[in-house]
């Protein structure tokens, strides 16, 4: 593990300064003691602490934002534009975060008060819970957004939200973007005061660093973005420690798009004009890009297909991430068009492809992803609709374009999408996840491994666990469960969502004589 | 896997009619596409109508309830007693997840508002998301809760709470009372006018049925309870699937007990009386039986241990669930006695051994759960106490007992306590788990696979994924979703918690234009 590395202009395949070395065995378990030493003390920080130490990691950020604009432009080939809205999207998810960690309802606290015993019904004890840190994270950036999904993004902010440390392995393409964003967390610690291992950056230009990290018993849990192939792997490599440990892996999907005749008749064209605006995003490189286009056979259908081909067509190349990521997209091209029943519509620009569904049906592996600029139309009769619907595996979203006439005729294919995907979208398009509340970005494997979401602050819920509180006194009980509800958060009081405090005339007494346990 | 069974009498070892036959692999395919069938309606239906299916299940439980005491009285040994008080508890169970499910507020409902497009950011969507159900489960029973964590117990609660169809595997020790239990199910799903598939039961007198079941595509995660050994088989086999699938397993731990110097010398001979009765309850046949005492060395720990030496060696014999059990508690308590430093205290009655603290840090080994009426003292110095503590892995349960001031002079030790177990129990025992909304039975591996709770209605989280609606129409949102808020739940409205619908004059529009995609 001592081999050293470079990134490399995707735009022109030069090598760039400086020269990284892969983390060391030494390295590796350094960051995770020192994780494992801070995770009691960083996971009893309060939500004010916590939500501080946020804030600062995003002005830490933006103070860094041209120097990181600079550098990932070099790394990725993204545009300055796309960098730039992408270092405020990561500063703000911080920030959301923070106002979420602050109010603190987020913990689900529960309080369920003592009931005496009566006529052969034992005590009930004062039982109060709430979500708390699992310990040390460890977080692999993704190649495709350098910094909203890596070192300083979702799952790290989740991770820390939810009072855990993170360890960071950086991803291999961008490793001088990530040691920028590890300076900005690196400078938020300190400036909060705090001692080291509640953050930790490795490196590796290939898959043995990140592979000790998820073996190492001090790492609790793991967060991932990428490939189904290196998240499965990860996955099955928690899944054999001696002690197992989640993983959280997003691993992409093909999102597939259905259009249903009203919506086809008035508006196909704009349709495909959109289709293409999503598809071609970005040289196509987004988890969400939609890869599966479900199209009726009949001329409304094929006005539109044709409308979406000219405009694939006429696509100017883009550059990729990286020159593996535009192999891997030639290759997969190439070999899609090789396959039978499987036409390539377009010469040039984007690539589109058409089949029947029949073909779709017969071989479900048509509807994997193709990471890049292209999708795939499925030609289809009414009756095949539901079929291929059903036929699906876990996506990340699919998208449904009908009038309010269609949808109410097809509300079955609406169940039946909403059970196999994270995110449903009405006539809209998939691609652009925005960091919020309500959203879902995660679905059935093969789409994330677990159906969590890592967009959005409910990400934080896969990096806690409930711990119980028995007959506890007040000094000994966290803020979030003590009778005076000190944080004012909403809690389940005897089940009932509630900001009061406990009321004293149900005060627990508070040492309870040791009898005999009850047995229920 | 035409093998029959009969199951045994553990008191008399008689062989009980009638025969049962493990479950065929036509019988399991049959199951599970059932339940795959079924899944689609059982999970749209209401709270309300689920609520009543579980009040019905728990009314039908009752109805059988002289059959069920009985033949599990025959199939367990346990007393009949125990068996009504765990009837009991089995249908109250029923009800507390009806109320929760009818209440509604526990799909954690997140609503945020579409924001217009302004100055360069694009329009952000309407979002709305809520816990959906996950498809079949597939529940194995425990033996030594043949009600409450078996076919109508926990897992199968919280399973068919959260909208999923279920699929029981019945321990082989109790196949009968398997057999009633499934038929007040069974009939409470006719009683509410619905089709096969909701819910059935398999046989096997070994592991290949259950194999078989976990391995199958329909069913989307699984409920234990059990051994390590059993519960790690299912991990392990959930894992390797090609789309892998959550295990919930829970598998049991040592639960170690703490006495701080005051509480010893205040009550110790009482905390020895208590701690008898918990460690000889229903012959210590509890995951939650405390199965490592840490007594200081000195008098007041001495004297501690004689009261507990004493009353262990008065314990009556008690039956034991089965004869595998009871050879296993037989061969772990002869093996116990043979190790190095580990002093066997007791000839006769419930088996108490005695060790010092170096010997358990040496080998970690020594606090594994060892099921039947023994426990292990371990002896310290107060030195050695957060030594002790630091060197548990994870466990359901952790004991102090200590005066407000031993507590507070050992805040160390209940956090470092808190980060390694499900629940922390202050001045009193662990065994009795009340089924309530706070409580936690689940702790970090190996006490269970996750770290989430089996027992409360927190379990049915378990057994959901979140799915967000993109741009809906009201007419295609689920209740809990819409403007109006029907249900009157809780939700998060633009991330604040409220019971109120939305607000007129923020009403989404109906259709979204089509336009290019938003790249956030």
């Amino acid at each position: 593990m001592a081999t050293t590395f470079h990134a490399l202009n995707p735009a022109t395949g030069a090598s760039l300064e400086p020269e990284f070395r892969s983390s060391s065995l030494a390295e590796i378990e350094h960051a995770c003691r020192a994780a494992a030493l801070a995770a009691p003390e960083y996971g009893q920080r309060s939500g004010a602490e916590r939500a501080r130490f946020l804030r600062e990691i995003a002005v830490q950020l933006e103070t860094r934002r041209e120097a990181l604009v600079a550098r990932a432009q070099l790394e990725t080939g993204l545009t300055a534009a796309r960098l730039q809205g992408e270092t405020t999207r990561t500063a703000n998810q911080l920030r959301l975060f923070a106002e979420v960690v602050e109010e603190g309802s987020w913990v689900d606290a529960r309080l369920d008060r003592r009931i005496a015993a009566q006529e052969g019904v034992p005590e009930r004890p004062d039982l109060r819970s709430m979500l708390r840190p699992m310990g040390p994270v460890a977080v692999f950036g993704a190649s495709n957004f350098p910094l909203a999904f890596s070192v300083a993004g979702g799952d790290t902010a989740s991770a820390l939200a939810g009072g855990n440390p993170v360890i960071v392995k950086a991803h291999p393409a961008h490793p001088g973007t990530s040691r920028l964003a590890a300076e900005a967390i690196e400078a938020a610690v300190a400036e909060c005061g705090w001692g080291a291992g509640v953050f930790a950056i490795l490196y590796d230009a290939g898959i043995e660093v990140g592979l000790a990290l998820v073996r190492h018993p001090a790492v609790r849990a793991v967060g991932f973005t990428g490939s189904l192939r290196g998240g499965r792997a990860l996955m099955d490599a928690a899944a054999a420690r001696p002690a197992p440990i989640p993983v959280f892996a997003e691993m992409g999907s093909s999102n597939p798009v259905f259009i249903l005749p009203r919506a086809m008749a008035d508006r196909g064209a704009e349709i495909a004009r959109g289709l293409h605006a999503s598809v071609t995003l970005g040289a196509g490189q987004f988890c969400t890009k939609p890869g599966l286009v479900m199209v009726a056979h009949g001329a409304p259908g094929d006005t539109m297909r044709g409308e979406l081909q000219r405009a694939m067509a006429a696509t100017p190349e883009a550059p990729m991430l990286t020159a593996g990521i535009a192999a891997a997209f030639r290759a997969g091209g190439a070999a899609r068009g090789e396959l039978r029943g499987v036409e390539r519509m377009t010469n040039t620009g984007a690539l589109l492809f058409e089949t029947a569904a029949e073909r779709l049906l017969e071989s479900p592996e048509l509807a994997e992803e193709l990471f890049g600029p292209t999708t795939l139309v499925v030609r289809h009769t009414p009756a095949q609709l539901l079929e291929l619907a059903r036929s699906l595996e876990g996506h990340l979203t699919a998208t449904v374009h009908g009038t309010d006439e269609d949808l109410r005729e097809n509300a079955e294919l609406l169940h039946v999408l909403a059970a196999r995907v994270g995110r449903l979208v009405l006539n809209g398009f998939p691609t652009g996840v925005a960091v919020t509340h309500a959203m879902v970005h995660g679905g059935p494997y093969p789409a994330s491994s677990s159906g969590e979401t890592s967009v959005g602050t409910r990400a934080i819920l896969r990096f806690v666990r409930p711990v119980c509180f028995q007959d506890a006194p007040e000094f000994a009980l966290p803020p979030e469960l003590q009778d005076a509800n000190p944080l004012g958060i909403a809690r389940r009081l005897d089940g009932r969502i509630t900001r009061d405090p406990v009321r004293k005339v149900f005060r627990r007494r508070r040492t309870k004589p040791a009898g005999p346990p009850v047995s229920r």
